[in-house]
């Protein structure tokens, strides 16, 4: 296998994009990619689009190609509409396979204009529905009742996990691609209005538009294109359990666990070696249970190290700088390469909330309940 | 990268599957396609399975990670849910790029309990649409256009193009997995209904329900599995326009050139050396030009191919001996990995209507209009 690196990045800001069409929006992070890149698009060998509720909503699919299209990509290309990071992962492959040299991976969600009854019975079709569908447990549902196990298994309250959303909204002030940039206080936190107990609103991502892309090629080569090289040292993607009644301890993601211990593997490294962390803070618990399933605190004491500040900007393994989910909304499709953006530019030291000195980082990604998880370390190279 | 060989096999019948749910027709094949390669389940380290219309009619995506489950697999596996041939192209390259060793292919759709609107608005939603829907273009009117062009371009008639649902109905009745296994004249096809001008009934594939699969795994080990070894010595995803006006040449399918010169020049072989081809028949013209476009016959004389025999069995050159989308039916997700199982029997001397000798055989999938095709070349080795 070949050592794969990130060449260029696009992304549009994530947010309300009224005025434009997914197709465009994608487009735009594609093209901001390939320049950052500065390669010719007759060099992209393969262009994979992650997406997920287009084709429900518009009788579209087969995106990626009229994407490319749009691109003025050559025809002759691999092509592929996927969900979320699993583009990402398939690009890597592609160029540590040796199959590609460049490939263009990207991701793109409309939702803004779809109503949120729609939004959120397409959401819920990623979860498991002939046994979950019987009490009609969507997601703020399933993570409600893992932050009340939580709770109960490690004796911390929900003040606790609410200063996951304090935290992350402090971090999206800064960045310009966030959603919501503005900071949130204990007190509204818990006077916002149940979700599903004991979530409450400011425990929950917003929904998003954007798009985010990134450009991938040979690791040996890419001096060629760019004087500070990001190398992807690790890359796996993992699954586990479907539904909640198949899970042996809710308090654990497995997938994640997995996907970690088989990157850090990889990649030859271990915790103590990240300098900075993207994760998929879907709702505030998970930032908790995650921080814990990828190896950075031992399992139970997430929201203690929080609390010592230890994952925020300045501590000792700031996670999600970017403001994470929490700040940028989650548009499902481009979530993903929107994470490999912010952690791209935080190792190339051009992060509008810039971890001082990182050169090693983590990013995390998950699918539907727990189904799926990637994980992919990254690395400045001098 | 390492030679990948297909250790395992199985397949539902397609057809009329009405009192089995879909995960039950997709765990049937995968379980038979574990036992025929005899590894044992907790030696498959990625599942990939292919299914195009379930997450739309049944409000249940992420069927992968649950058909996992009722076979028992390991949890920390990869796994992802693709859209037909996709998963087989990216099984195949997992096992090549070295990342794993043993992996589980499959492709699985139920269309009989479906009302056929749904069907049509469901398959007409891989078109592009923004130009083409102005007009209501869908697919028997897209193949309907190309079958216009081919007989005014070529000097041919409709009779010569209706003679591959003769033949292909007529290699049907040998196969027990075809939904249809009884042969049709000319005059049968002549007098049934009118579907897309000049497209009738019998030109078109039918749907059906249906499952298949495959385990890949490398090469140089296979041998410990069984003794007859099924090489995959090519594999290739291509790409090409969505929509017919940006097509330059309606009578060629470039997606399907660039994967086939691709798929050949990484085998080391030439169309010569080709015993016996499974393409997608998706309608009775694609059959036609796709033997041109794959380099069979000169463009514009596959139609006189047809006539003199050469496809048929018998023929230096036999084209769809399991009978092909127009017998077997056509359920999108498990078509892919249905040819891969109907090629593999012919490659092992096993299958019921045999091409005698049969070494060396080439696949053709195709997606969308013309969007994405897959060109395998599998060869057995003594």
């Amino acid at each position: 296998m070949r050592k794969v690196a990130v060449l260029g990045i696009g992304s549009t800001p994530f947010g309300v994009l009224k005025d434009k069409s997914l197709k465009e929006i994608a487009t735009t992070a594609c093209n901001e990619a390939l320049n950052d890149a500065g390669i010719r698009r007759e060099q992209i060998q393969a262009f994979y689009l992650g997406n997920y509720m287009y084709g429900f909503v518009s009788k579209q699919e087969s995106i990626a190609s009229m994407v490319a299209e749009n691109l003025g990509l050559k025809k002759e290309i691999e092509q592929a509409s996927f969900s979320g990071g699993i583009a990402f992962r398939h690009g890597w492959l592609l160029v540590a396979s040796g199959l590609c040299d460049f490939v263009l991976v990207a991701g793109v969600e409309k939702m803004s204009d779809l109503p949120r009854e729609t939004i959120t019975s397409i959401i819920a079709s990623s979860m498991e529905w002939e046994q979950q569908g019987k009490f009609y447990l969507t997601f703020p549902g399933y993570f409600g009742i893992i932050a009340h196990r939580y709770m109960h298994e490690f004796k911390v309250d929900m003040d606790a996990i609410h200063n996951v959303s304090i935290k992350n909204r402090m971090n999206g002030v800064k960045n310009p691609r966030a959603r919501f940039r503005k900071e949130i206080t204990l007190g509204q936190i818990k006077s916002s209005r149940v979700i599903a107990d004991p979530l409450r609103l400011y425990d929950c991502c917003p929904n998003a538009d954007g798009a985010a892309a990134a450009v991938l090629g040979p690791a040996d080569i890419a001096h060629k294109y760019r004087s500070d090289m990001i190398e992807i040292l690790g890359c796996i993607q993992s699954s586990g359990h479907s539904s909640l009644y198949a899970i042996e301890d809710p308090t654990t993601i497995s997938s994640t666990m997995y996907a970690a211990k088989a990157a850090f593997s990889m990649a030859g490294l271990t915790p103590r070696d990240i300098d900075v962390v993207e994760l998929y803070d879907c709702f505030s618990i998970n930032e908790i249970i995650t921080s814990e399933d990828l190896g950075f605190f031992k399992k139970g004491t997430g929201a203690i190290a929080l609390r010592e500040g230890r994952t925020e900007m300045g501590g000792d393994i700031p996670i999600n700088p970017s403001g994470g989910l929490l700040s940028k909304g989650h548009p499902p499709g481009a979530t993903g390469l929107g994470q490999v953006y912010e952690m791209v530019k935080q190792l190339r030291g051009e992060h509008e909330n810039q971890v001082a000195g990182a050169r090693t980082g983590l990013i995390h990604h998950q699918g539907a309940s727990s189904e799926v998880a990637i994980v992919a370390i990254l690395r400045k190279r001098y």
